[in-house]
């Protein structure tokens, strides 16, 4: 005698969810941003029970009738959208089986604990063998997603980040990168090698850090009614759509990175924040993938923060909280912003270089998987590819080589390609802002960002994941994936 | 075949409630700490969604036939009383029908927003229109709980706070306190009308009293590694036993308050953080009483905030953080800490006329919850026994008189006592110390406060809820609740 419908059943079942993450959310940032040590082990375990939770209701038996016999309903285009985007949160949660989760988190968990010690000692070796077993776990993932799917054993695990997103695409566009971008890097170096860049001279105290860092958000548009800005020790950007919690640093030898790192996590804040009200709570109102975020994230920081005109922007907020200083001359303070310098480590790299450093991850992360290579082949084929793609001899030098950062001992196989995904989806936005707006460049000059913004609201945040990537790119950009564009944008900054 | 007893299953049932409150208790935090104002109402309805899986879990069906077969089984003197707490919960989660419990949350919420703005209007003739449904609802409760309790209406109320207190041992502490305290005030005024008080001179910065707070909480003995203070408009002590959240506010041009307040902070804070780790998660670990835990603040507030030598060991500390000035005169700054001040607000009230301000809750919020006076009757009432308990005239001014606070009109009936009681039991505490360690007033004069916190950790904070009120008290003190201690303490504080 019911007269619910099954759409209506799975929309407040994801409501329900939404509202128990929202409290995970909230925790998780705590324990980056406030909690004391002591805290740690009650914290931790009471976000694992709410995992557990969170599990148990998006696997629960009753989803699979509901989610067929929605199918058969009545639903218009948006509720149709939503309906995908639950059927695949369902597969996600359902796809692997529950010992296999725990063996992946337990040994994700243990290699990453102790790479943090095998990292400052260079332990290869060590490392090496708790990496084997992650490897492991996540080849048998990617059969069983594979298996599931129908997918091809990478895009099977790329697909969790980058929905639709496929090898053979990544292939074509990295192909396409890897062809030209290390003869830019050489004649960007030899360009920038003529010209003279004073650095800052600090110390600049953390107390004016931050009131610049919540000046820069404010000129990035952050509505501070909806979020904040702390502290953490690895920044990230977290909280929920409605309360945004972005995290930095702090060096006080040194601003630029805290000031850039707040501006691109700007980014990414106000894609949540301006995901639709009125959709929140379902998987539509989601941010479409790793990759569209990244866009974000890079528009911000890169697409406008290599713009010519930033450095007039930033130039005020910086006299004010720090005082004036010669480095902050305009047209110094830009070639700050594009100094290109080809380096070991990816998250200090430069806009130039820093997709050098994911075609590398990517060219090795793919085939591991595929179990062409093996663990032990990671170090030899690093040392070829730094040299090749950016002139750097890593030999040995493990801890500033594959062992910097620790996707791979994570689990996060398949991601990588998101970074630079999102930098060549940034620079398609902004060549579809300048065919829409001839005089985008002239407004950015005039500090009227909003231009920016709004196009990025209308055409992506406010857009969450009604349409498939393609569909979303086609829909903003005139045109899906289009590699030339970040080229374009390249030589146009940098030559 | 289960080899699982009722009571084990019991205890997993109520550590995963304790995991998930975890949550609900940071997220709580955080929304008065943190929170920007757009994250209001997803956070609300993320709590509130909590709010009902806890109570779900508290009267799951199975709860029921647990308790009774666990009641059955071999338990040890702890599990036995573990169990004696996990009944007292089940009670309280199950005595009232859902329906009761959502009106009472509707209709608490409507006085208490709508006293936000009758207050400062003095509004009474609209305050008591939405008193009138919370004390309706509030009767009704008081019927049900006292139905299956078989205890009085007013008791079956106050047990939810003070578990065992009951309104005849109420009567008989208030009766001896009420005999005296008028007189005592009096004589405490015609004393201190002879001395000279120098007020502080501010201004002093938030950053100075925050610093000032933050050692304060270190003289007090707080764990930093498990806790912190922010800052919130209602200052309270939150969080978790492994992570206390403590809040404060403060005032420009004054100190006084943030930092006694601070103080007493530390004490529920100190209670909490020491509660015993290895039985966190069950009930049995929980403080004992509302009245034990103001028995902790006011310890620490009162008791040692109005001892003749607490002075010097604050004095440090003030000059440290807010410069010298002859305020902070050692003797001056003891007769500010020992100010005596009959006033309208029970929350500014000083040691001597606080309890003053509770007996004359108690006695108009029995009467009304047992239905012998209506709500229609408290101004009267209120204007008479502030005239005769302080020598106050509130004729009109409902703002200073009963709607100065917004606990009736939030549903808090039979929670007053336990300031008092509290305060009495801190008296008893220190009683109880004096006789144990003859030499107490010495030490805490050379400032080592461990001898009173060891013996607090060892008597109160360990024991958890381990035994009944009654033999706590015993157990800590070698007598249960004696008004007589409170009487002599403020003879001998004051006189
Ligand atoms: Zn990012
Ligand atoms: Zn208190």
């Amino acid at each position: 005698m019911s007269t619910t419908t099954a759409y209506d059943d799975l929309c407040r079942r994801h409501e329900r969810q939404h509202r128990l993450a929202h409290l995970q959310s909230i925790a998780s940032w705590d324990q980056s941003a406030n909690m004391p040590a002591k805290g740690n082990e009650a914290r931790s375990l009471a976000l694992a029970e709410m995992g557990g939770l969170l599990h148990q209701l998006a696997t629960d038996g009753a989803l699979k009738e509901l989610l067929a016999r929605a199918e058969g309903e009545a639903l218009d285009e948006v509720q149709r959208a939503n309906l995908r985007e639950m059927q695949r949160a369902w597969r996600a949660s359902n796809a692997l089986p529950q010992a296999l989760v725990e063996a992946k988190s337990l040994a994700n968990s243990r290699c990453e604990h102790a790479w943090r010690s095998q990292r400052p000692a260079n332990d290869w070796a060590g490392y090496v063998e708790n990496l084997r077993e992650v490897v492991r776990l996540h080849r048998e993932e990617a059969k069983f997603l594979a298996d599931s799917s129908g997918l091809g054993l990478y895009d099977a695990l790329m697909d969790q980040y980058e929905p639709g997103m496929r090898a053979a695409e990544v292939d074509r566009v990295f192909g396409d990168l890897r062809s030209w971008l290390p003869g830019l890097i050489r004649d960007v170096q030899a360009k920038q090698a003529q010209e003279t860049t004073l650095q800052p001279v600090g110390p600049f105290s953390k107390a004016a850090q931050r009131a610049l860092g919540h000046d820069a958000m404010q000129l990035m548009g952050f509505d501070f009614e909806a979020g904040r800005l702390d502290e953490s020790a690895h920044p990230f950007c977290g909280g929920v759509p409605e309360d945004v919690r972005m995290t930095t640093r702090y060096r006080e030898d040194s601003f630029m990175q805290s000031l850039m790192g707040t501006i691109h996590e700007t980014g990414h804040g106000r894609y949540e924040q301006n995901l639709r009200r009125d959709w929140l709570g379902q998987p539509i109102a989601n941010a479409r993938s790793m990759g569209l975020h990244e866009s974000q994230s890079l528009s911000f920081e890169m697409q406008l923060g290599s713009h010519p005109a930033f450095a007039s922007l930033l130039r005020p907020l910086l006299v004010k909280h720090l005082g004036d200083q010669p480095a902050f001359e305009e047209g110094n303070l830009h070639r700050l912003l594009t100094r290109v310098h080809p380096g070991y480590i990816r998250v200090d790299a430069d806009e130039v270089t820093y997709p050098a450093h994911v075609i590398l991850r990517y060219e090795i992360e793919r085939p591991l998987i595929e179990g062409l290579i093996e663990v032990d082949d990671i170090p030899a084929l690093w040392d070829a590819k730094m040299m090749e793609l950016l002139g750097l001899d890593t030999r040995g030098n493990y801890k500033d080589g594959c062992m910097q950062d620790v996707h791979w001992g994570g689990g996060l196989f398949g991601y990588f390609p998101c970074y630079t995904l999102g930098a060549m989806y940034a620079a398609q936005w902004f060549a579809a802002m300048r065919r829409e707006m001839p005089d985008l460049d002239a407004r950015i000059a005039r500090g009227e960002l909003s231009a920016v913004f709004d196009w990025l609201n209308a055409k992506i945040w406010s857009q969450g994941s009604r349409y498939e990537t393609p569909e979303l790119v086609q829909r903003a950009s005139g045109e899906t994936l289009n590699p030339a564009h970040f080229k374009a944008h390249l030589q146009s900054r940098y030559l």
